[in-house]
């Protein structure tokens, strides 16, 4: 710790050292910087680095716990005590400080009054023991292979640590893009190890994705309701969101069609597959058709493949990439639903010319992925652990989700109508006309049930009367009691309408 | 795996199950879609996909093997064999693809330009065990506590597995930040947790910096030499940059003034300590003017932190942060010099207002960095495994550095200079005018030594004649020689000179 001693009296006089020091210490724990618990230095290190004689720490110290700011714990060392009550006035005067605010560039003016927008959506608040949350829509962490994947990464560094330690290539650690490609075969994707790309999950694919295509004012077709972080990186881009809607099981390839040819958009975001938030899944003569469309009007299609393995009953058609002749489509994927989100894994898929550049864009943004995290999980696929947690994640989800249909056919009065999910982690309730979701969010809280409005998802306005429901953390037996009390709130609000609300400030990612 | 199966007999006849199967195998096979080794699926995993009898796999199989596109272990599968020779003319005609080229943003155009210029500057060959390397700038992996990291590692994912594994906070792992907090502390730079936002490496630190500051057309004030990474991602945000020449041991404050009065740079990037590519360090003096000359014209400095703790000799001064009064330092530092670049963890320290926005800008880019990783690196360094890796690191580049001085004066012939460094991993030689160090790359690499030449380390032009060794990754007795290798070099083109050529492709991440 460098403490800037005055060592030869200052114009009032000469401050002992060691009043210096004890002053400097009270400065640093009254402004939190030194937090409640913090060591502070070795006496002996302190004078050593300080050049003063070790009793001059040492009585700083002890002056320190005499008046309460520090307690001492014999053979331990120093601590910082809680700070006692202050009295104000005695905050020093600080210089003008720059304004940040007013040298925000157009991109981060775009992304705060998004997040502003987007912070009256949540209402989640934490810690309470008795919520029933439908709100998140990460997987339930009591799922994972914890155990499996320790021992798999404890493997790796021992015998491959130097090499996972060192700066690795951009694309990615080859034995991981090899075990994809051969797994993107399965569903009938084929990529060489040269066409992938490893990311920090699908949200820096989408990242990189804008980047590398688009310049502000460019136009960018997006279904509705759709994922909000991918609408806001796009936005952030500088980009025009063009909404479609969906029909039936997927996006409006009829409408969609319109789109292409008057403004030209250019790329398509969708997500074809367990579509969040509706769960849905287009069908095959749906994909088909939108492809065809795409290369006719040579428009790139950024295809999210989240958790397309998860799926509850019939297996889906092959995702869009599987269809592309003409090279056009980007598939994102990511290990995030499937095996766990703190990994930050993900990959594109995309020809190699524009996987070069996305590389760069890579090397640009954080000059590649952890090969450590990569060699891992490369390892645990290898051994297929991930397809064994896969039937066992699948099959539980499975279980969520029934329990939430069934339900909400139970207790849901009549007027509300919900999508029949097939896969992911959520589905889309929608409320009668007269009922506004964001309104109701606190009435459901003060029920001790939560979910995320509608309007998340869409780009401006719409979803007023929707609400998602994610199931993939609630446990099947609290199901049901959570959608009675979804259902309680939603009666009330049919004979009383509330004025719509802000809610309070959201803490959880927003997945 | 999917394969797509004509059950019904196509226009020319039905083609048997089994062969439909083995040519969409050979198939892949032929374009390195299964790759040599490969694992085909089981026969009977296969045969459910496919809703075919096990046989008919089984068959197929059995006629990849015959004719040499695959062999089978007993007891373990079918595996993909190397591809015999094959002739030419078998290959489908594909529809028109997608030109990707024509559909790159401005930034994605200005980042490939500089990545063909980058190009140029590589000439590290791999794989020649001969070769002395003074290219690159990464720690050596040799000195990685990587044994004691595993134990870390393996202990939190025990005791904070769950919770590692799921989505987490953008700013970053609580306990890292406290503990950057007291760490900075000791070099006077004072942060509370919520000033400090965990990025992936410091790279990413500099492009959420120009993501959340940077429109086209800012300018951005940048000593010259300098770190080529920073300058590509200020380059490719649109930003114009404008160079500002090193005096003495640092940048020239007084140049600088004229550059913030003339042309009201939105900020200015500088490495004060162990600079990259001169291993210099500013003095306390010139710190003090820089923070004194930026405040007075409310310019932004984005300090680059790079391994501040890695110096020999006398203790740098206090980073520009510590002598920042008015808010306008963003300080950037790494674990990729002290510790491991694999861990791809850096911070941002900076104003909390500033904080908040990056922060937006981070959970576009990629959501948030991997807790899994914050935490082994926290723990890491609580357990003081950091210091005491610290210590043997300096001690042993501290002995690189010393034995290149001393090569270099008793070598290198009159005309050649070079700096003292002072800290960090690198020193830059200035070659005779007569001398262009890229062009002498390749007869240095002939005598068994590479380097990486100064062109990389300014704007446009500049730097032909200087060219950076980094120490760090050169064992101290093998310096003597490569530099003995280079000096000769130096001699012979000093007598006649060559034209300067383009270099081979850099495979390695330039650091």
């Amino acid at each position: 710790m460098l403490i800037p001693l005055e060592r030869r009296g200052g114009p009032d006089g000469k401050v002992p050292l060691a009043r210096q020091i004890q002053l400097y210490l009270e400065r640093l724990i009254t402004q939190g910087l030194l937090a409640p618990g913090a060591k502070l230095p070795a006496t002996r290190e302190l004078a050593r680095d300080l050049r003063v004689n070790r009793t001059t720490v040492a009585q700083a110290y002890e002056e320190l716990v005499a008046s309460g700011w520090a307690h001492a714990h014999v053979g331990q060392g120093t601590f910082v005590a809680d700070p006692p009550v202050q009295g104000r006035g005695s905050a020093p005067v600080a210089p003008p400080r720059l304004d940040w605010a007013g040298l925000l560039s157009k991109r981060a003016q775009i992304a705060s009054a998004d997040a502003r927008r987007r912070h009256a959506y949540g209402v989640t608040p934490r810690g309470d023991a008795g919520l029933i949350s439908f709100a998140g829509g990460m997987p339930d962490s009591a799922l994972f292979p914890t155990d499996a994947f320790r021992r798999v990464l404890n493997s790796v560094v021992r015998s491959e640590g130097r090499e996972l330690l060192q700066y690795s290539h951009a694309l990615g650690y080859r034995p991981l893009r090899e075990y994809l490609a051969a797994y993107l075969l399965r569903f009938g994707v084929e990529a060489r190890p040269e066409e992938l790309l490893i990311v920090n999950g699908s949200q820096q694919g989408f990242d990189l994705v804008a980047r590398t295509l688009l310049d502000p004012g460019d136009f960018v077709a997006i279904e509705q309701p759709s994922y909000p972080r991918a609408m806001q990186v796009f936005r952030a881009a500088g980009a025009e969101l063009v909404p479609v809607p969906m029909a039936g099981d997927g996006i409006d390839v009829r409408y969609l069609e319109r789109v292409f040819e008057r403004q030209a958009p250019k790329l398509l975001y969708c997500q074809p597959t367990a579509h969040n938030p509706t769960g849905l899944t287009m069908s095959a003569t749906s994909r088909q058709r939108l492809v065809t469309l795409a290369a006719r009007y040579r428009v790139p299609v950024v295809e999210d493949g989240f958790d397309g393995t998860l799926y509850y009953g019939e297996r889906p058609p092959a995702p869009l990439k599987a269809l592309d002749r003409a090279g056009l489509v980007v598939y994102i994927g990511t290990f995030s639903k499937v095996l766990f989100p703190g990994v930050r894994l993900g990959f594109v898929v995309a020809p190699a010319e524009l996987v070069e550049r996305l590389e760069l864009a890579k090397q640009l943004a954080d000059i590649h992925t952890s090969p450590l995290l990569q060699a891992a999980v490369a390892h645990f696929c290898r051994r297929r652990l991930l397809e064994r947690h896969q039937v066992k994640a699948a099959r539980e989800y499975g279980r969520r989700r029934d329990a939430l249909l069934e339900a909400l056919g139970a207790h849901m009065p009549p007027g509300v109508t919900w999508t029949e999910t097939r896969g992911g982690f959520s589905l889309l309730v929608t409320l009668p006309p007269t009922v506004d979701a964001l309104a109701l969010a606190p009435r459901a809280l003060a029920r001790g049930v939560a979910y995320t409005p509608g309007n998340a998802f869409f780009i401006d306005s719409g979803g007023e009367h929707c609400l998602r429901l994610s199931f993939s953390s609630v446990a099947a037996d609290r199901v049901g009691e959570g959608v009675r009390r979804l259902a309680d709130a939603v009666r009330e609000a049919m004979s009383a309408p509330a004025r719509p609300t802000a809610g309070a400030e959201r803490d959880d990612p927003l997945v």
